[in-house]
Order: C-alpha cells, then structure tokens, then sequence
C-alpha cells in the first residue's frame, strides 16, 4: 500500500504524476526528451539503460516497465534485455552500448564513480558527447525515478501483462501526459 | 575538466543546462517547483533538504551551492545547515523537519529504505502527505542532479563566494532559465 493516499488505482509511477501534477510535467517532459527524442542512440537502446539501471536499484515496478518497452523496440526482445541485466559485458550488443551500460552502472552507484577511463572507453567505442552526456542523464535520472517510485511505496503488478500493455500504450503514446490532466489530491 | 566538452566556463548544472536545452528546460521546471513553488514547507526548508541530500552524496558543488542558499533564507543559516549536515536528530529544527530529513537520508540510500515507521514519525510531527510526497521528490529529484553533476566531472569552483552569489540569483531570478537560451553544443 502507498506510504501516501494518491486517490488512484494507477500503479508505480502513474498514480505520482497524477497526485501532483506540477511535478508530474516536468518529470514526464523529461522522459519523453531522453528517452523518443530525437538521438542517434534508438529509442529501444535507451529504454535499456533505463531497465538495466532501475534493475540495478531493485525498482520492481521500473524495471519490469521499462523492460516491456525496450524489448517491444529491440530486434532481440526480452532475450537481450535479459542477457544486459545479467551481465552487460556478455550480453550480445554493440562496443558502444556496452561502454554505454558500464557508465550507466557507473551512475547508478554515484556520479563520482564515473572515471575518465569509463568514457575514454565509450569514445573509444564511437559513442559521441551527445551519447556520453545522455547516457549519463538517463542513469541519473532513474536512479530519481526508481526512488520517487519506491520511496512511496507505490504498487507494481506482479502480472507481465500489464506492463507489456503499458509497453504498447508508451510506444504509441509516449510519455507526455493528456493535456490538463486533473490533480488526484484530496 | 568535464567528461565532455560543455563550451561553458559555468560551474555545476549550469553549463549542462546550457549544453543541452531540451533536457535543461524540464530539469529546471522541477527544481523551480519542488525548491520555490507553492508549499507548506518554506523555501529555506526545502533548500536545507536539497544541500542535505546533496552533501550525503558527496556532490561538492550541489552541496555548496543548496547550502548558501538554504543559509540565506534561513534565520540561522549557515550554522543551522552545518547542523543538519552533521546529524539532523540533534539540529536546531522542528520535530517535522527532522522527520522530513530521516526520509529524504533514506531515499538517498534507496526508495526501498523508506519504511512505513518514518513516515508514520513524519506523520506523528504532522507531516501531510503533500509534504511527505515532496521530500521524497526533492531527495530523489537531487539523488539525479548530484550524478549529473559529477558524473559529467563539472566544475566546482573553490570560492565560497561564488556560491554565495548564486544563492543570491536563484533567489531573486528563480531556477528557470531565460527564454530562449541557446545550446552551447559544438
């Protein structure tokens, strides 16, 4: 049960970007620029940062989420995503992802742990400042989202359904919220 | 020197907003409405939450610079944020705030810390949930800007008086950026 009353049947983050809206805005801008913007990383590619690093935090309700939706826009599905969370180094993806992912880990424990070696690496791979940079932001960013979410306790289904529905809605949809979208505080 | 080439002299966050303008844009929104928005909990409150969390993590320049301005709409200042930062149960604060500070210590170690006795200590010192919600957004929101900063190796200037006259402009200007600042990407 939420440490909170969010007035929403919406689980993990959904019913938070609903209960204060001011927030919610910002936060959802911020996920649909880093994560479908335009970039010369795929969409699918990122959204598996994104489930690697909130796996790393141990964000049931993120990482499931953000798993769905990078195996809906992966050539290889859940088989890669699988093999990135059990180890990025084996997993069968690029030079580049690869230096991306040890940068992400990097993050996910403290900024400071990124060392010029880790980029040197990723530059070394191709990957450009852009890529570096948003690598980073992306890391950065769920190690906020994975802790707004847990951090009230918010619900994570335990059904794979849901989060392969909500996958389909996100690709289609994307992250940004209906306009006007009502506060559900009390 | 930064990780990446930023073509900023501007320490901290600032020369990442300004390298990157469409995450920078949504990025400030939150801080403007978390730290200066409408709420029960006063902007010098909120700041002392940031500069805690942020010292926590070890960001040198986000600690520095929520501290000087957590200090300077605080009636204690700086002596009131040294405090906290040593050990909040014994700061010169509220029953409330000390409560707030023991949740956001947690969000910074992860969201899965915060456990239903800190909220019901929160909510014991009357805490609301909107004030509960948005400790844990503003501790989570700094666990992202702490990363980002450091993760990219940006500057931090030595000076204590550069933070101190940062805290002056982000009190009288706010966090949002003028319209239309241009990207400082090569």
């Amino acid at each position: 049960m939420p440490h909170i009353t969010l007035n929403s049947e919406e689980p993990g983050i959904r019913g938070l970007l609903r209960y204060r809206p001011e927030t919610g805005r910002p936060i959802s801008e911020l996920a649909e620029v880093l994560l479908r913007g335009p970039s010369t990383l795929t969409r699918g590619e990122r959204e598996l940062i994104a489930a690697y690093v909130s796996a790393l935090n141990g964000c049931r309700y993120c990482s499931a989420a953000h798993a769905a939706t990078a195996a809906a826009q992966l050539p290889d599905g859940m088989v890669l995503v699988e093999q990135v969370r059990v180890d990025p180094g084996t997993a069968q993806v690029s030079a580049k992802l690869k230096a991306l992912l040890a940068i992400a880990a990097a993050v996910q424990d403290s900024g400071l742990s990124v060392t010029a070696g880790l980029v040197a690496d990723a530059r070394a791979a191709e990957a450009t400042d852009l890529e570096i940079h948003d690598t980073v932001l992306i890391a950065a960013a769920f190690c906020m989202m994975n802790r707004y979410v847990d951090g009230l306790a918010t619900i994570a289904p335990e059904d794979p359904a849901v989060y392969a529905a909500g996958a389909q809605r996100l690709i289609s949809q994307g992250y940004l919220p209906p306009p006007a979208g009502p506060s559900s505080r009390a």
